[in-house]
């Protein structure tokens, strides 16, 4: 019965794992807080009607430092002297460059996005997380984040995601590093090419094959996991032709 | 004959180079355009004093795009129509949080000065490279950029730098792959642990050592090598025992 925050819930793969959440019994699954900058998804809202003691809206503006803190000191109000047992840093940008590299000026804030957020979110929920015995964070990244992988995706015109996501690999690197004494486990997860809103109709799989292979990644891995980069794993994706395989191997950095 | 650029020459491995190149001989280096946020390093005021003719002061505070753009128009005049041959960006900044990552609250402003920057004056002066035929842009990284070497360097508290470095990697890597047909060359290096102001005095290399060594991988490598981090190589130092080994080959991302 483990209790969950994740954050960018409002849609895309973020709503998505809260949806699958929701469904699973509750010998499985206890709190689930689904975080969002804005109170305004319709689709979020009709999820938390249909299972009021389940999930929990939380406003949270991740870049929001002040909206941070509001927010876990209202989730640890919630859980009552409960564990916060798993958070999820979603959330996040990939702003495009028709131009390329050149072209990217978005770079401080996407960096602002997808790694300063994920910083002051995890250190401000570390002592909920603390106080029980699972301590997982998985922080959603990317294989565009691979650095030896780079020379397979030189046709998504994204640098600005691809240096963050790779910088956010290495924050999440540093985590389990300081925190695997204190038995936590931080590990990055690659959730696939799905068809969100992000990555477009044309995606490799649907929100719920990726959503549902991400899960069986947060549900898998243990202690001995901390500090590295999963690739999700999908039947029938482990040897595809092009970039993607889904094969549920580590990603190389 | 080659011309180069080098930020952050006031002080540490940019005043190093700077000086190295001044003492070689009239076939291998032109002009050398020594830039740094102000003029006030005396040991540089009186290199250029000794080497009028070669080196140059160029006012260049990496993290202010209009001063990045004053600098990019000044050296195109000095140059006079002559392509700018080596860029090497070496500014950078490595602040320490005591308390390990919970205590990094620098992580912006350090994306700030080693990857935007970086950044914005590679944009800046590639016109200036591209006519020319050399087209080679260093930049100063680490091994505590290495994800994959991270357990190495736990006890370094320096949690910005080790993620900003991971990123300016990513950064050039993206580089290197977009301007890989346009005959240029972006690779990175990690100059060692050196005795500058930045390293300290029990760092394990003189700053000439590491200048030496760093100057070595810039005048070898070539297009071949573009998208790769080098370490550098110091002889007796290929296999220390410790963290620290300088033996010449790729680093790992």
């Amino acid at each position: 019965m483990a209790s969950y925050l994740i954050t960018g819930s409002a849609r895309g793969i973020g709503f998505g794992i809260v949806s699958l959440l929701a469904s699973l019994p509750a010998s499985q699954v206890g709190k689930v807080f689904a975080t969002s900058r804005q109170n305004n998804s319709s689709k979020l809202q009709e999820l938390i009607q249909q299972h009021p003691d389940r999930v929990q809206f939380v406003q949270l503006d991740v870049t929001d430092k002040d909206s941070v803190k509001r927010a876990a000191a209202e989730v640890e109000r919630a859980l009552d002297g409960k564990p916060l047992d798993i958070l999820v840093n979603n959330a996040g940008f990939m702003p495009w460059a028709s131009g390329g590299i050149v072209d990217a000026n978005d770079l401080a804030e996407t960096f602002d996005m997808n790694v300063v957020s994920v910083h002051n979110v995890t250190r401000a929920f570390l002592p909920i997380l603390a106080k029980g015995e699972t301590k997982k964070v998985f922080n959603i990244s990317t294989s565009l984040g691979s650095i030896a992988h780079a020379d397979k995706y030189t046709h998504l015109l994204v640098p600005s995601y691809k240096i963050t996501k790779a910088a956010l690999n290495m924050l999440t690197k540093q985590y389990a590093l300081e925190f695997v004494d204190a038995g936590f486990t931080f590990v990055v997860i690659s959730p696939g090419w799905l068809q969100t809103d992000m990555g477009g109709e044309s995606a490799d799989l649907t929100v719920e094959t990726g959503v549902k292979a991400t899960l069986d990644i947060m549900h898998s891995k243990t202690k001995e996991d901390t500090g590295k980069f999963f690739n999700i794993k999908v039947a029938g994706w482990e040897n595809k032709e092009g970039p993607n395989q889904y094969d549920g191997t580590e990603l190389p950095w």
